[in-house]
């Protein structure tokens, strides 16, 4: 959810979510889907934050719209919906100059163009934090979510991970990061086509990678009511991901949130030669990494070995 | 667009708006609407933000997710949309606890639930400002906006106007309001039944009072390339409003903002048979207060008399 949420804040308002019982579901960073003729409209409301989800010594402004804006986008591409457009509601304090707006609505509205996405409307208020909330909208013939893989379904992954988090890792200790990491975490790309493709060849479930593949796994796994075994050995790494620790490597990977690839379920009839079918009509890599099994939550394995993202947290 | 929205930053902001050009439509409070099959998706999002929208000594929180839901359904109001549902993404500060983030929520529901929306989704981030951006969603047959009043069209406004105001200037003075003007303003009530009657009965522009009376019917003229003349005696002032200076109440209901009533331009057929007929079917009155006209702007008049409302301002 959150580049910078780990943490007491971040952890304290998950408690506040699941404290709402019922409601929580109302607050999570699922991709709603209303029917309407012919299919249903797919609208998601996601909240970018100064201090929070960026710091504008990281981002240019324009950074910063492009992200908040691909990061809504991404709820479409997990749902498989065809963009429809984007709304964006920015909250502007008084440090911020007309050529800071403009930074901002050009990089959300350059987001949503490329994947085809006008922008629609939005909301301009005064406020003592900067934040953009970015709503996307779009449409989909058929219903898609987290909870429906099936036993000896494939776990497949889109593109390459840990490079937002190599960036932010980066941030962190007062380095720049490799400019592709960079990258990564500045203008992340949503994966609509890809989505779009995935839906129509049938996946079972779907969820992006916002949270990390590690806990995105463990929420598709709740919500098939399965369990995700994911082959650490098998994650493709972003290229700047340095090697010469193979462990901390791949568990950057597993850990790393935000980089808004997607991950699905697939029917054991699909296999490579369906993915590469995929990469050549969408450009953009498909792997498997696992497989869904009888069982409840994210089984991480690594060397035919059991593990858990905690046991390596010295690494990332 | 905001309740303490007057003076420096809010001008600050709408210079920045005027600014952007092409791109200004882009963050007006208008209700976008997206061709669908069979009509259009009317969809927009509304931010309310502490301490700019309302303050916390004010309002309880449920009010206030009450009043940001209810401002953001107004705008689906002013389109004749039938609400499909609402998101509610929360930006919530440290100090907030537990309870105060479901009284937000309950509130935003209740308002929602008023008007037969279910809560579609939403956002729960960590944020220095407590803030809500609702985003509504709702479908409509017809096209229905600011631009389409002809020459000759009544102007006609729902409900009674200025109680809003009248509870802000009263905080603002360090007064208690009147619990008629508080309660316009904690829960002002969104006309979607009365925007649904309207759009069928032919309406050909309409707009939702959140700037205020003087400023939309401006906002309509200027969408509609035609003048609004408002007949000031006509407008029915809102029962909290004081009768000492008759004036000053007139003023005060013109001036105000955030209503949330309707303004429509209605074809010169349409009268008070027809008004009626609106009232005993939707619960809500309708009064004609006005004209459109050839020419530009909104002329306000006061007993046969052009008037401004700056000429009145030290009353209001």
């Amino acid at each position: 959810m959150s580049a910078l949420g780990a943490g007491a804040e971040f952890d304290r308002i998950r408690a506040i979510a699941a404290m709402l019982g019922p409601r929580a579901a109302e607050l999570g960073d699922d991709c709603a889907l209303v029917p309407i003729d012919g299919g249903f409209l797919a609208i998601s409301t996601d909240v970018s934050v100064d201090e929070v989800h960026f710091r504008r010594d990281w981002l240019t402004l324009t950074e910063v719209g492009w992200r908040a804006a691909a990061a809504a986008l991404s709820d479409l591409a997990a749902v498989g919906a065809d963009p429809a457009g984007i709304l964006v509601a920015l909250t502007a304090p008084s440090g911020l100059t007309e050529q800071d707006v403009v930074a901002l609505m050009d990089g959300a509205g350059a987001a949503a163009s490329a994947v085809g996405a006008p922008v629609l409307g939005g909301d301009l208020s005064a406020g003592a934090t900067l934040q953009l909330a970015v709503t996307v909208v779009g449409s989909t013939g058929r219903w898609l979510g987290r909870g429906g893989a099936r036993a000896g379904d494939g776990l497949w992954v889109t593109g390459a991970l840990g490079g937002a988090r190599a960036a932010l890792l980066a941030w962190q200790e007062g380095r720049e990061p490799d400019p592709r990491a960079r990258e990564a975490f500045a203008r992340p790309y949503p994966r609509l086509a890809a989505g779009q493709w995935l839906a129509q060849a049938g996946a079972r479930a779907m969820i992006d990678l916002s949270d990390g593949l590690a806990g995105d796994a463990a929420h598709l796994a709740a919500s098939s009511g399965l369990r995700m075994r994911v082959e650490l050995d098998r994650v493709p790494l972003h290229p700047s991901i340095p090697l010469d620790d193979p462990h901390a490597a791949v568990f950057l990977a597993a850990r790393g949130g935000e980089d808004y690839e997607l991950l699905a379920a697939m029917s054991p009839i699909f296999t490579e030669r369906e993915a590469a079918a995929m990469t050549s009509q969408t450009g953009v890599a498909l792997t498997r990494i696992g497989a869904v099994e009888e069982g409840e939550g994210a089984q991480l394995m690594l060397g035919g070995t059991a593990v858990t993202l905690d046991s390596f947290s010295h690494f990332t």
